[in-house]
């Protein structure tokens, strides 16, 4: 359960999410039972629901009453996307740990991981085309393109420390921004909601998305092994470069040379994190990180005073609460 | 180029499948260095192009005149598809080599072969969406959860000798023949084709589709090493069991057991294999398979006659062929 101080952020859509749980567990579940096991896994890994709850509250604010069932859907497949592309992902990245716990293919190997990425990705085309709504199979289809898009574009720019801030802003929309946008602007779109409020929305989750992988990535920096579930400081291990080492590039500039010889001499890597610490790369990307939120905010102008909205307010607080 | 005797039997569209392949090279090849090579190498590596021929000539036999563009963006969306399901089908399989040349995961390691699979998948989703038609958006999506419920079927009935003939028949289905039966249909929902023409044109992909993995499975009993592009007996092997060991089954029931132990003690598969050719398992595939191709041709009742319409019953003609 996400909360901000002592309230639940969720609560508006709490029991949606539960049987949203359990729809998802049956669906993958059913079929197989190495899935089974896979899918009890991923649906109950400690996974936030953070996609799914702005797909939901995005429907409540955008319309009087309860979300439609294929809003419900929508968060569905919302779900199923974000969940495939994490699969995928750790195959690719070849990680063995995530949120704390084995991913997929550490635990299943790689055979499983591409079968129930490749599942979940062609259960939310199906369900998606079921929608009936050619806009919001199109908006949902390219975010899945950018997913692509963005580890392309991550695999390119590995241990490149000429990479620009532009690349680095468009790869996070690419990994994290494109499907809070996308489907943020697909529940309005189902909502029949007029083109300002479509708009807006979609200038939400992409805001959103973005101040959430910048907080992401000052994590890798800032926090412990213990409470990221893998070790601090893999993102820049990985050749991975966020915005704090983007930032200090322009400080220290020979802190190239670390990542030109991707830290392969004994204890370089722990001297690029210290060098980090000492330049204004950790401030200037929590500042970051505020402004989009705040942008996030100021997108949600569109929409009448409500409960809903007021929890996607507490969404973009929340987001920067976990870098303080 | 693929030929029936002496007559090239996609002549009628060799320069649109010319103009896909390079359209596909240039669309995979311009992301990525590496997507680059593969893409070269996908789209060069000895595919007989069949699935987008039949969305052409499909176009042509159920219209005067030309593909459309839409048409020819079906043909390009189906090649992807199949190409993606290709590749992480060798990522499953662990398949090294295909076509008598490494896999995409063989040549390049799985990260690749993944993230190649998936910008493929993602492509043909977009390119979906903007054929503008909820229809055939919905038949591709079915043939894309197809292929990862026939892996699914495929993993969960290895070495299982009591695979039903049913099972098989399905497995056949999702692999191959949904791809050929959907993509088949969307070309004539994208000709504006009574419904009576579009049940025909999937009928006709669907028994073409399911006669060509018949053969394909058959050519796994008969073929060389050399003219399979790898090693003969390779289903059976991997536990994958096809038409000629189910027919076999019925004859010689004790082969259960060298399926059971997984052909664990020296000379097992081949003692297998040749049991299998003691029996009537290859003649009774064969004519499996010409009973499903006899369909195929029937299902084109349904078209006037046209060159088009002939080119798609030769091309059932030249799958029975590669048996004999």
């Amino acid at each position: 359960m996400v909360s901000v101080g002592n309230r639940n952020m969720f609560a508006l859509v709490e029991e949606d999410l539960k049987e949203m749980t359990q729809n998802l567990k049956r669906l993958v579940g059913a079929k197989h039972p190495v899935l089974y096991a896979a899918a009890e896994y991923l649906f109950d890994a400690g996974g936030k629901r953070i996609r799914p709850a702005i797909v939901l509250l995005a429907a409540r604010a955008t319309q009087a009453g309860n979300p439609t069932e294929r809003h419900r859907r929508l968060a569905e497949i919302t779900e199923m996307i974000h969940t495939a592309a994490l699969v995928h992902d750790d195959v690719i990245d070849t990680a063995e740990v995530r949120r704390g716990i084995a991913t997929v293919n550490g635990h299943f190997g790689n055979r499983v991981a591409v079968l129930a990425g490749d599942f979940l990705f062609a259960q939310s085309s199906l369900y998606l085309a079921r929608l009936g709504s050619l806009e919001v199979v199109e908006l949902l289809s390219i975010v899945i393109a950018d997913f692509a898009e963005g580890e392309i574009l991550q695999n390119l720019s590995q241990f490149d420390a000429r990479l620009t801030f532009d690349t680095y802003i468009d790869k996070s929309f690419y990994k994290t921004a494109s499907l809070m946008a996308g489907s943020s602007r697909a529940a309005a779109v189902l909502s029949g909601s007029p083109v300002e409020v479509c708009n807006g929305l979609y200038d939400y989750g992409k805001h959103l998305g973005i101040a959430f992988q910048v907080v992401d990535d000052l994590l890798d920096f800032t926090g412990s092994t213990e409470s990221l579930g893998k070790p601090a400081g893999s993102d820049l291990q990985q050749g991975n470069l966020t915005a704090p080492v983007l930032y200090a590039l322009e400080e220290i500039p020979y802190l190239a040379e670390f990542i030109d010889r991707q830290f392969s001499t004994e204890g370089d890597l722990e001297k690029a994190l210290q060098l980090v610490h000492t330049t204004h790369g950790i401030e200037r990307s929590r500042e970051l990180a505020r402004t989009h939120a705040r942008q996030a905010v100021q997108s949600l102008d569109v929409l009448p005073s409500s409960p809903a909205r007021q929890a996607l307010i507490n969404l973009a607080d929340y987001v920067l609460e976990r870098v303080y």
